[in-house]
């Protein structure tokens, strides 16, 4: 069995993470699959997907962390030459990365008991978003 | 062919880096397939899985990475709420993520001949650990 | 359908960053996949592979995010014990990671419109890698 599909998101931008595992859930639920891999991918090149436990502590302590490894308030050559004021945002969606692999099994993704599938929208400013969700198993 | 499985080990947990190569080659070898891709995924929120070389000098030149990354003798939000002093582990696993695809073909995986798979545990206490290995191919 | 396949390409080492998705694109339809997954994955423990706005200001932020992580000029346990002189692109190479995952349908990748996938080399000279390409779908 194999099904593609996407859904669409609204964020804030700015570091913005949102809780898409009932999205996935969801869809694992309808697709009828039980055991195989789950794969997430964001198109675009200025937000990611990881997991993390969801509480609001942990969503400051992430954003915080960015701006340790790649500051807003640097100057970046992507902004020099295209004055989009977002480069900061790129490299670290390069880091984070746009895709994720979840397996399942009996129709349950492997996911610990407090670890969430977030999207995280390093953009400098609200966004559309589309998540690519790929069901493949049996 | 799908074969989805999992296997524990006990971690010292602060960076502990263990190499599970062997047990993921040994469930390969035991599936009988010679070409796909072998998903690995660690349930939780304070762990998470690469690629490596596995040497006592890298092994310390990656945790005092993370000491710079995310410190662990800074002021989380995590651990004001929570209270598990911990929040420098949880920031650690979601930027490296819990889950790795490594291919396979001729019923070898594709690493390097220096690059080890390796669970990497975050928390700031011993762990037992499961690790889900899901092979996928023919 | 399933196919496994390696391409092998030139780096300058220090960061070298080289776009392979019109080999990625070139394969895949090839291949006559319409749906499925592909596959990245970059044997050996001083490259990784993810996507980015592949234009050269971001070339050169990503670089310089690097020197900020994990810098090249301090000390690493690697490099007293082997005398590498490249630990530092070690523990970017894991950081970052070996592998990508990137589904496709209607026999396009899911790729943004200014998102490309990159390889990147950390090693501290030129390098000839290859990369495994493996094409999982119908």
């Amino acid at each position: 069995m194999l099904v593609t599909d996407r859904f669409s998101l609204r964020t804030g931008g700015h570091c913005d993470m949102i809780d898409i595992t009932p999205e996935v859930e969801g869809r694992l639920s309808r697709s009828g699959a039980r055991e195989g891999t789950v794969t997430l991918f964001v198109p675009g090149s200025t937000a990611g997907i990881t997991t993390i436990e969801y509480e609001p502590g942990l969503i400051a302590d992430f954003k915080a962390m960015w701006e340790r490894l790649a500051p807003s308030d640097i100057a970046y050559d992507h902004d020099r030459r295209w004055g989009d004021g977002n480069g900061y945002s790129h490299v670290r969606a390069s880091l984070l990365g746009p895709s994720l692999a979840v397996p399942f099994a009996e129709g349950r993704l492997a996911l610990g008991d407090w670890q969430q599938i977030v999207l995280v929208d390093f953009d400098n400013r609200p966004r559309s978003r589309q998540v690519v969700v790929q069901i493949a198993g049996q």
